[in-house]
């Protein structure tokens, strides 16, 4: 574990050998492979020019090795926050104009100012508010929207829209203008694609490679397609029959850049950015536990939130966007025997030796192949399974994540997020409103009390004992008052009511006056208040405020000395 | 306790007797003469004409009457929902102009389908969400606001703003220009308010005068300074010397009135309807309870969103605007003896004849008296004690209030609830998401196991004992993560982890994942989880998900058992 307030990095490099040295650099040279037609990829779906890509797996990475907690994170441009920049960059600026690229940056910039904040504050809590179900529905929204958005490309037409009941219509509608040559070529790359995911390790057994070999090799079907189809490109001429290619690439390292300052587009993406922030980090922490657990290490969240923060600032510097840690690449990189941070830096020297030579070899790659890479990639992430396990599960967890699924679909992904987090939040706040409250009684021969409804107890007419199962906060104030006066309401010769505390661990103030209100209506009523077994960091809190001093009854160290005392 | 699904008329009506009716129609004609003027000044507050105030206390009531649960609850127009409406509608028209009178119908319209949406599905607890110190810091920057935008009126200037930086500079501004017979005015008014509330009763019963009919007498106070004001206007024609005047109010009962349907006004107004309901509710039912408890009756919220919820759209089919259950009124009509909902509708009967009969009589009303009507009010509304005392007990409440309170005096009143509201979930959420979790080990020579921190108990290397004292939800669930994980890193002989379940009273889906990823990866490092002392609905929401199946340990009825079990 990294020492808090210091640089992680002397850690592992204290002992870095021969042995991790090895490891790193071959896990380097496979995720070089892969990241080159990803970087590409993911750009395009955020709309960027391809080179952006490419400049968000230099920097960030170096930084990232630097910074993070991780030791076998592949941090780099992903598909979900990709498509998170394009919508947020779409919203203040057209695709393809230098506004677009302008706000992409200070996505990066603002993303990395909050990761970083939360590092700093210590508020990586914050991501718990997107629960399980809320992220799985939006990934699942997410990658079905990335896949619908990608198919224009492989057919060859023009098409638009942000959510799936836009982009449907719009496909359909150019159907007729399929492009016969790009469908041939988007239709064979994603057929390899698909099949180097399931069979080529299989196939490369069966040719008698190791294992090993072969699971690293299947993992560069991608860099395969993009060598075969420019080749095929540039051999059959496809550019002159109309197959869109990516183009001019510009050659070199990454500029240094300067986010605009421009304050209305600062505020108009800054939830974006804090989405974009909390999604990245939530993916990334997933994965580098995930990859840590493996090997017996772990990492420390919050040290991760700066180590995300400054490679997105670092993205920012350097003409790039919004960066995390990617699934399939990390574990690549972990299969590959990436043993340090180090490995996450070779890496970008990679990506940085093929900005400067390999830019113009890829003038001819078909946009159609990087549509491939980008569906076939993104649809291994839905997971429709989780919509019937979390049915069976819970109710309220579905209601969650069906809420982010369609949300998301429909209006789109921002919006479905928020409005994911907001049903979680409010189911978890009606489940707690409901606390349970039982009516107590005495065990004949007994000092236990237990609930009238179960058990066969004493009770006083008199005397009434309510025992609260929960904490009690504002949620659940009200409806302690509520049960209170029902009770109440019932008992005309009641004189007092002793509150069972045992269960409660905290009050807070809204509580708290709920309790005095609850008193007070007692009093008017001829009612005392009373309470028993309170806790006793409860006990130290409610010393700091009023109410011990107008309490209209006693505190009770136990449920049976109140009955004792207050028996008439 | 109205009887759920049917009418809670009929109850009240079947014992309806002499008694009954005397009471409801004294205290009907004191709440009227209360009402009078402060249905016109809160109709000024909320930048409408005075007789919107009026035709806001006349049908609603009688609709309340028949579908609210309390029975001395006074609806119709009060100081802090007229503020928010104010806003609301100033945010989509000028006042003054059609669409903004079209605005405070829509935004009654809204409400009421919300507050009725909310007791149809049972969504009374969304407002547990205000906490008791978002709504005391909305309610005192409420009045600070309120009293901050009157001080024009009462100085006879023209100043604008809606915060409380804004309102103040252009006060400042302004107060060379203050007209001194409307300072007058206002200034006598206020102080006779100031005075009347406080020394009115204690100098009528010097007088003899016995002091429940003192303490009534003592309300008239603003029906005093109107009936006063009104004749010095009129005798020292103070109109011709600039003194501003109420003026024509349209004479006869409110005209039936059908909200415009705007769908872009209406989308834009929800956000503010929503609050407004929210605001209304809260103070409605928190009323409404206080009252009675007194008789030790008790009101059903849930129906009480219904009747609200009925109010409101009878406000805006008669001309009206929002309306809620009014602090002040409500306690006067108690106090003044009445005994049923019928005390409501004869208040709307008087309010009736006033719009029939004297309104003509009100055209020289000073708007100056208005604003010392409002002022009065509202400063009693403000609680600044309770910063100290929730600063005292609760640092994280203190938050809350301090949140909603300076975002509502400086930002709006919309933004002030929704940053409060954000503030005490977020904190909530950050309590919950460290729970509370102990390493524990067997105390020697008995089956009782204790935290390994505070006691001296045995521990076994390859077995780790850990209790978790919290609920498992969304919240929690990656902290249990990350807990389990440095735990077991820190113990190279680990063999198996046993988890105490007997506080988790609940496992969400986001947990349940969290559990599984803890399995799979203890599991790649060797390790089996094993549950220990899991509840009855735990087990049997457990049951319905594979984690059982899966999991790569045992589930124990006791942690001993677990011990005996794996100890090797």
């Amino acid at each position: 574990m990294a020492t808090s307030g210091r640089l992680p990095m002397p850690e592992w490099m204290r002992g870095y050998d021969r042995h991790a040295l090895l490891g790193d650099g071959m896990a380097a040279v496979i995720v070089t492979i892969m990241l080159i037609p990803q970087s590409l990829a993911y750009a395009m779906l955020a709309g960027l020019p391809p080179v952006v890509g490419l400049y968000a797996s230099i920097l960030p990475l170096v930084v990232y090795a630097l910074f993070g907690t991780s030791r076998t994170l592949s941090v780099g441009p992903v598909a979900v926050v990709s498509l998170m920049t394009a919508a947020a960059a779409g919203a203040v600026a057209t695709p393809g104009s230098p506004e677009y690229l302008a706000a992409a940056l200070v996505l990066a910039l603002l993303s990395g100012v909050i990761l970083l904040a939360m590092g700093v504050f210590r508020l990586g809590f914050v991501a718990n508010l997107l629960s399980h179900p809320v992220i799985s529905g939006f990934i699942t929204a997410s990658s079905l929207l990335i896949a619908a958005g990608q198919l224009k490309h492989l057919l060859g037409i023009d098409a638009g829209g942000q959510t799936l009941i836009r982009i449907l219509p719009s496909l359909l509608g150019q159907l007729g203008a399929t492009h016969l040559p790009t469908l041939a070529i988007g239709a064979l790359a994603t057929g390899f694609l698909l099949w180097s995911r399931r069979w080529m390790k299989p196939a490369l057994m069966a040719l008698r490679m190791p294992a090993g070999a072969a699971a690293l090799l299947a993992r560069t079907g991608p860099v395969m397609v993009v060598a075969a189809s420019i080749l095929a490109v540039r051999g059959l001429d496809l550019q002159a029959r109309g197959v869109a290619v990516v183009g001019d690439i510009p050659q070199g390292l990454p500029p240094l850049s300067l986010p605009a300052f421009d304050p209305t587009m600062w505020i108009a993406l800054l939830p974006a950015a804090t989405l974009i922030a909390l999604v990245g980090f939530v993916e990334s922490v997933s994965v580098a536990q995930t990859l840590a657990a493996k090997r017996r290490q772990s990492i420390n969240p919050d040290r991760e939130l700066i180590g995300l923060g400054m490679a997105n600032l670092a993205a920012a510097f350097s003409g790039g966007y919004p960066v995390t840690g990617g699934f399939a690449r990390s574990v690549v990189n972990f299969d590959a025997g990436a043993q340090t941070p180090a490995a996450g830096a070779m890496t970008a020297v990679g990506i940085g030796l093929a900005s400067v030579f390999l830019t113009p070899l890829l003038y001819h790659l078909p946009v159609a192949v990087l549509a491939a890479t980008i569906i076939v990639a993104v649809l291994g992430l839905a997971d429709f399974g989780a919509l019937a396990r979390t049915w069976r599960y819970s109710r309220s967890d579905f209601a969650a994540l069906a809420a982010t699924l369609v949300t998301t679909l429909c209006i789109g992904v921002e919006t479905g997020i928020m409005a994911g987090v907001a049903v979680s939040v409010l189911l978890h706040l009606w489940a707690a409103s409901r606390p349970h409250v039982a009516v107590i009684g005495l065990v004949p021969g007994t000092q236990h009390f237990r609930n009238v409804q179960r058990h066969d107890v004493q009770c006083t007419p008199s005397i009434l004992g309510l025992r609260i199962d929960e904490s009690l906060f504002f949620a659940n104030a009200r409806a302690i008052e509520t049960v209170i006066q029902q009770q109440v309401a019932t008992r005309p010769e009641l004189r007092h009511v002793v509150l069972n505390c045992a269960a409660v661990n905290s009050i807070d103030a809204s509580a708290l006056e709920s309790l005095e209100l609850v008193m007070h209506r007692l009093q008017d009523a001829g009612i005392r208040l009373h309470l028993s077994e309170v806790k006793g960091p409860v006990m130290d809190r409610l010393q700091h405020s009023d109410f011990l001093r107008h309490l209209t009854g006693q505190v009770f160290l136990s449920h049976y000395q109140a009955l004792t005392a207050l028996v008439p």
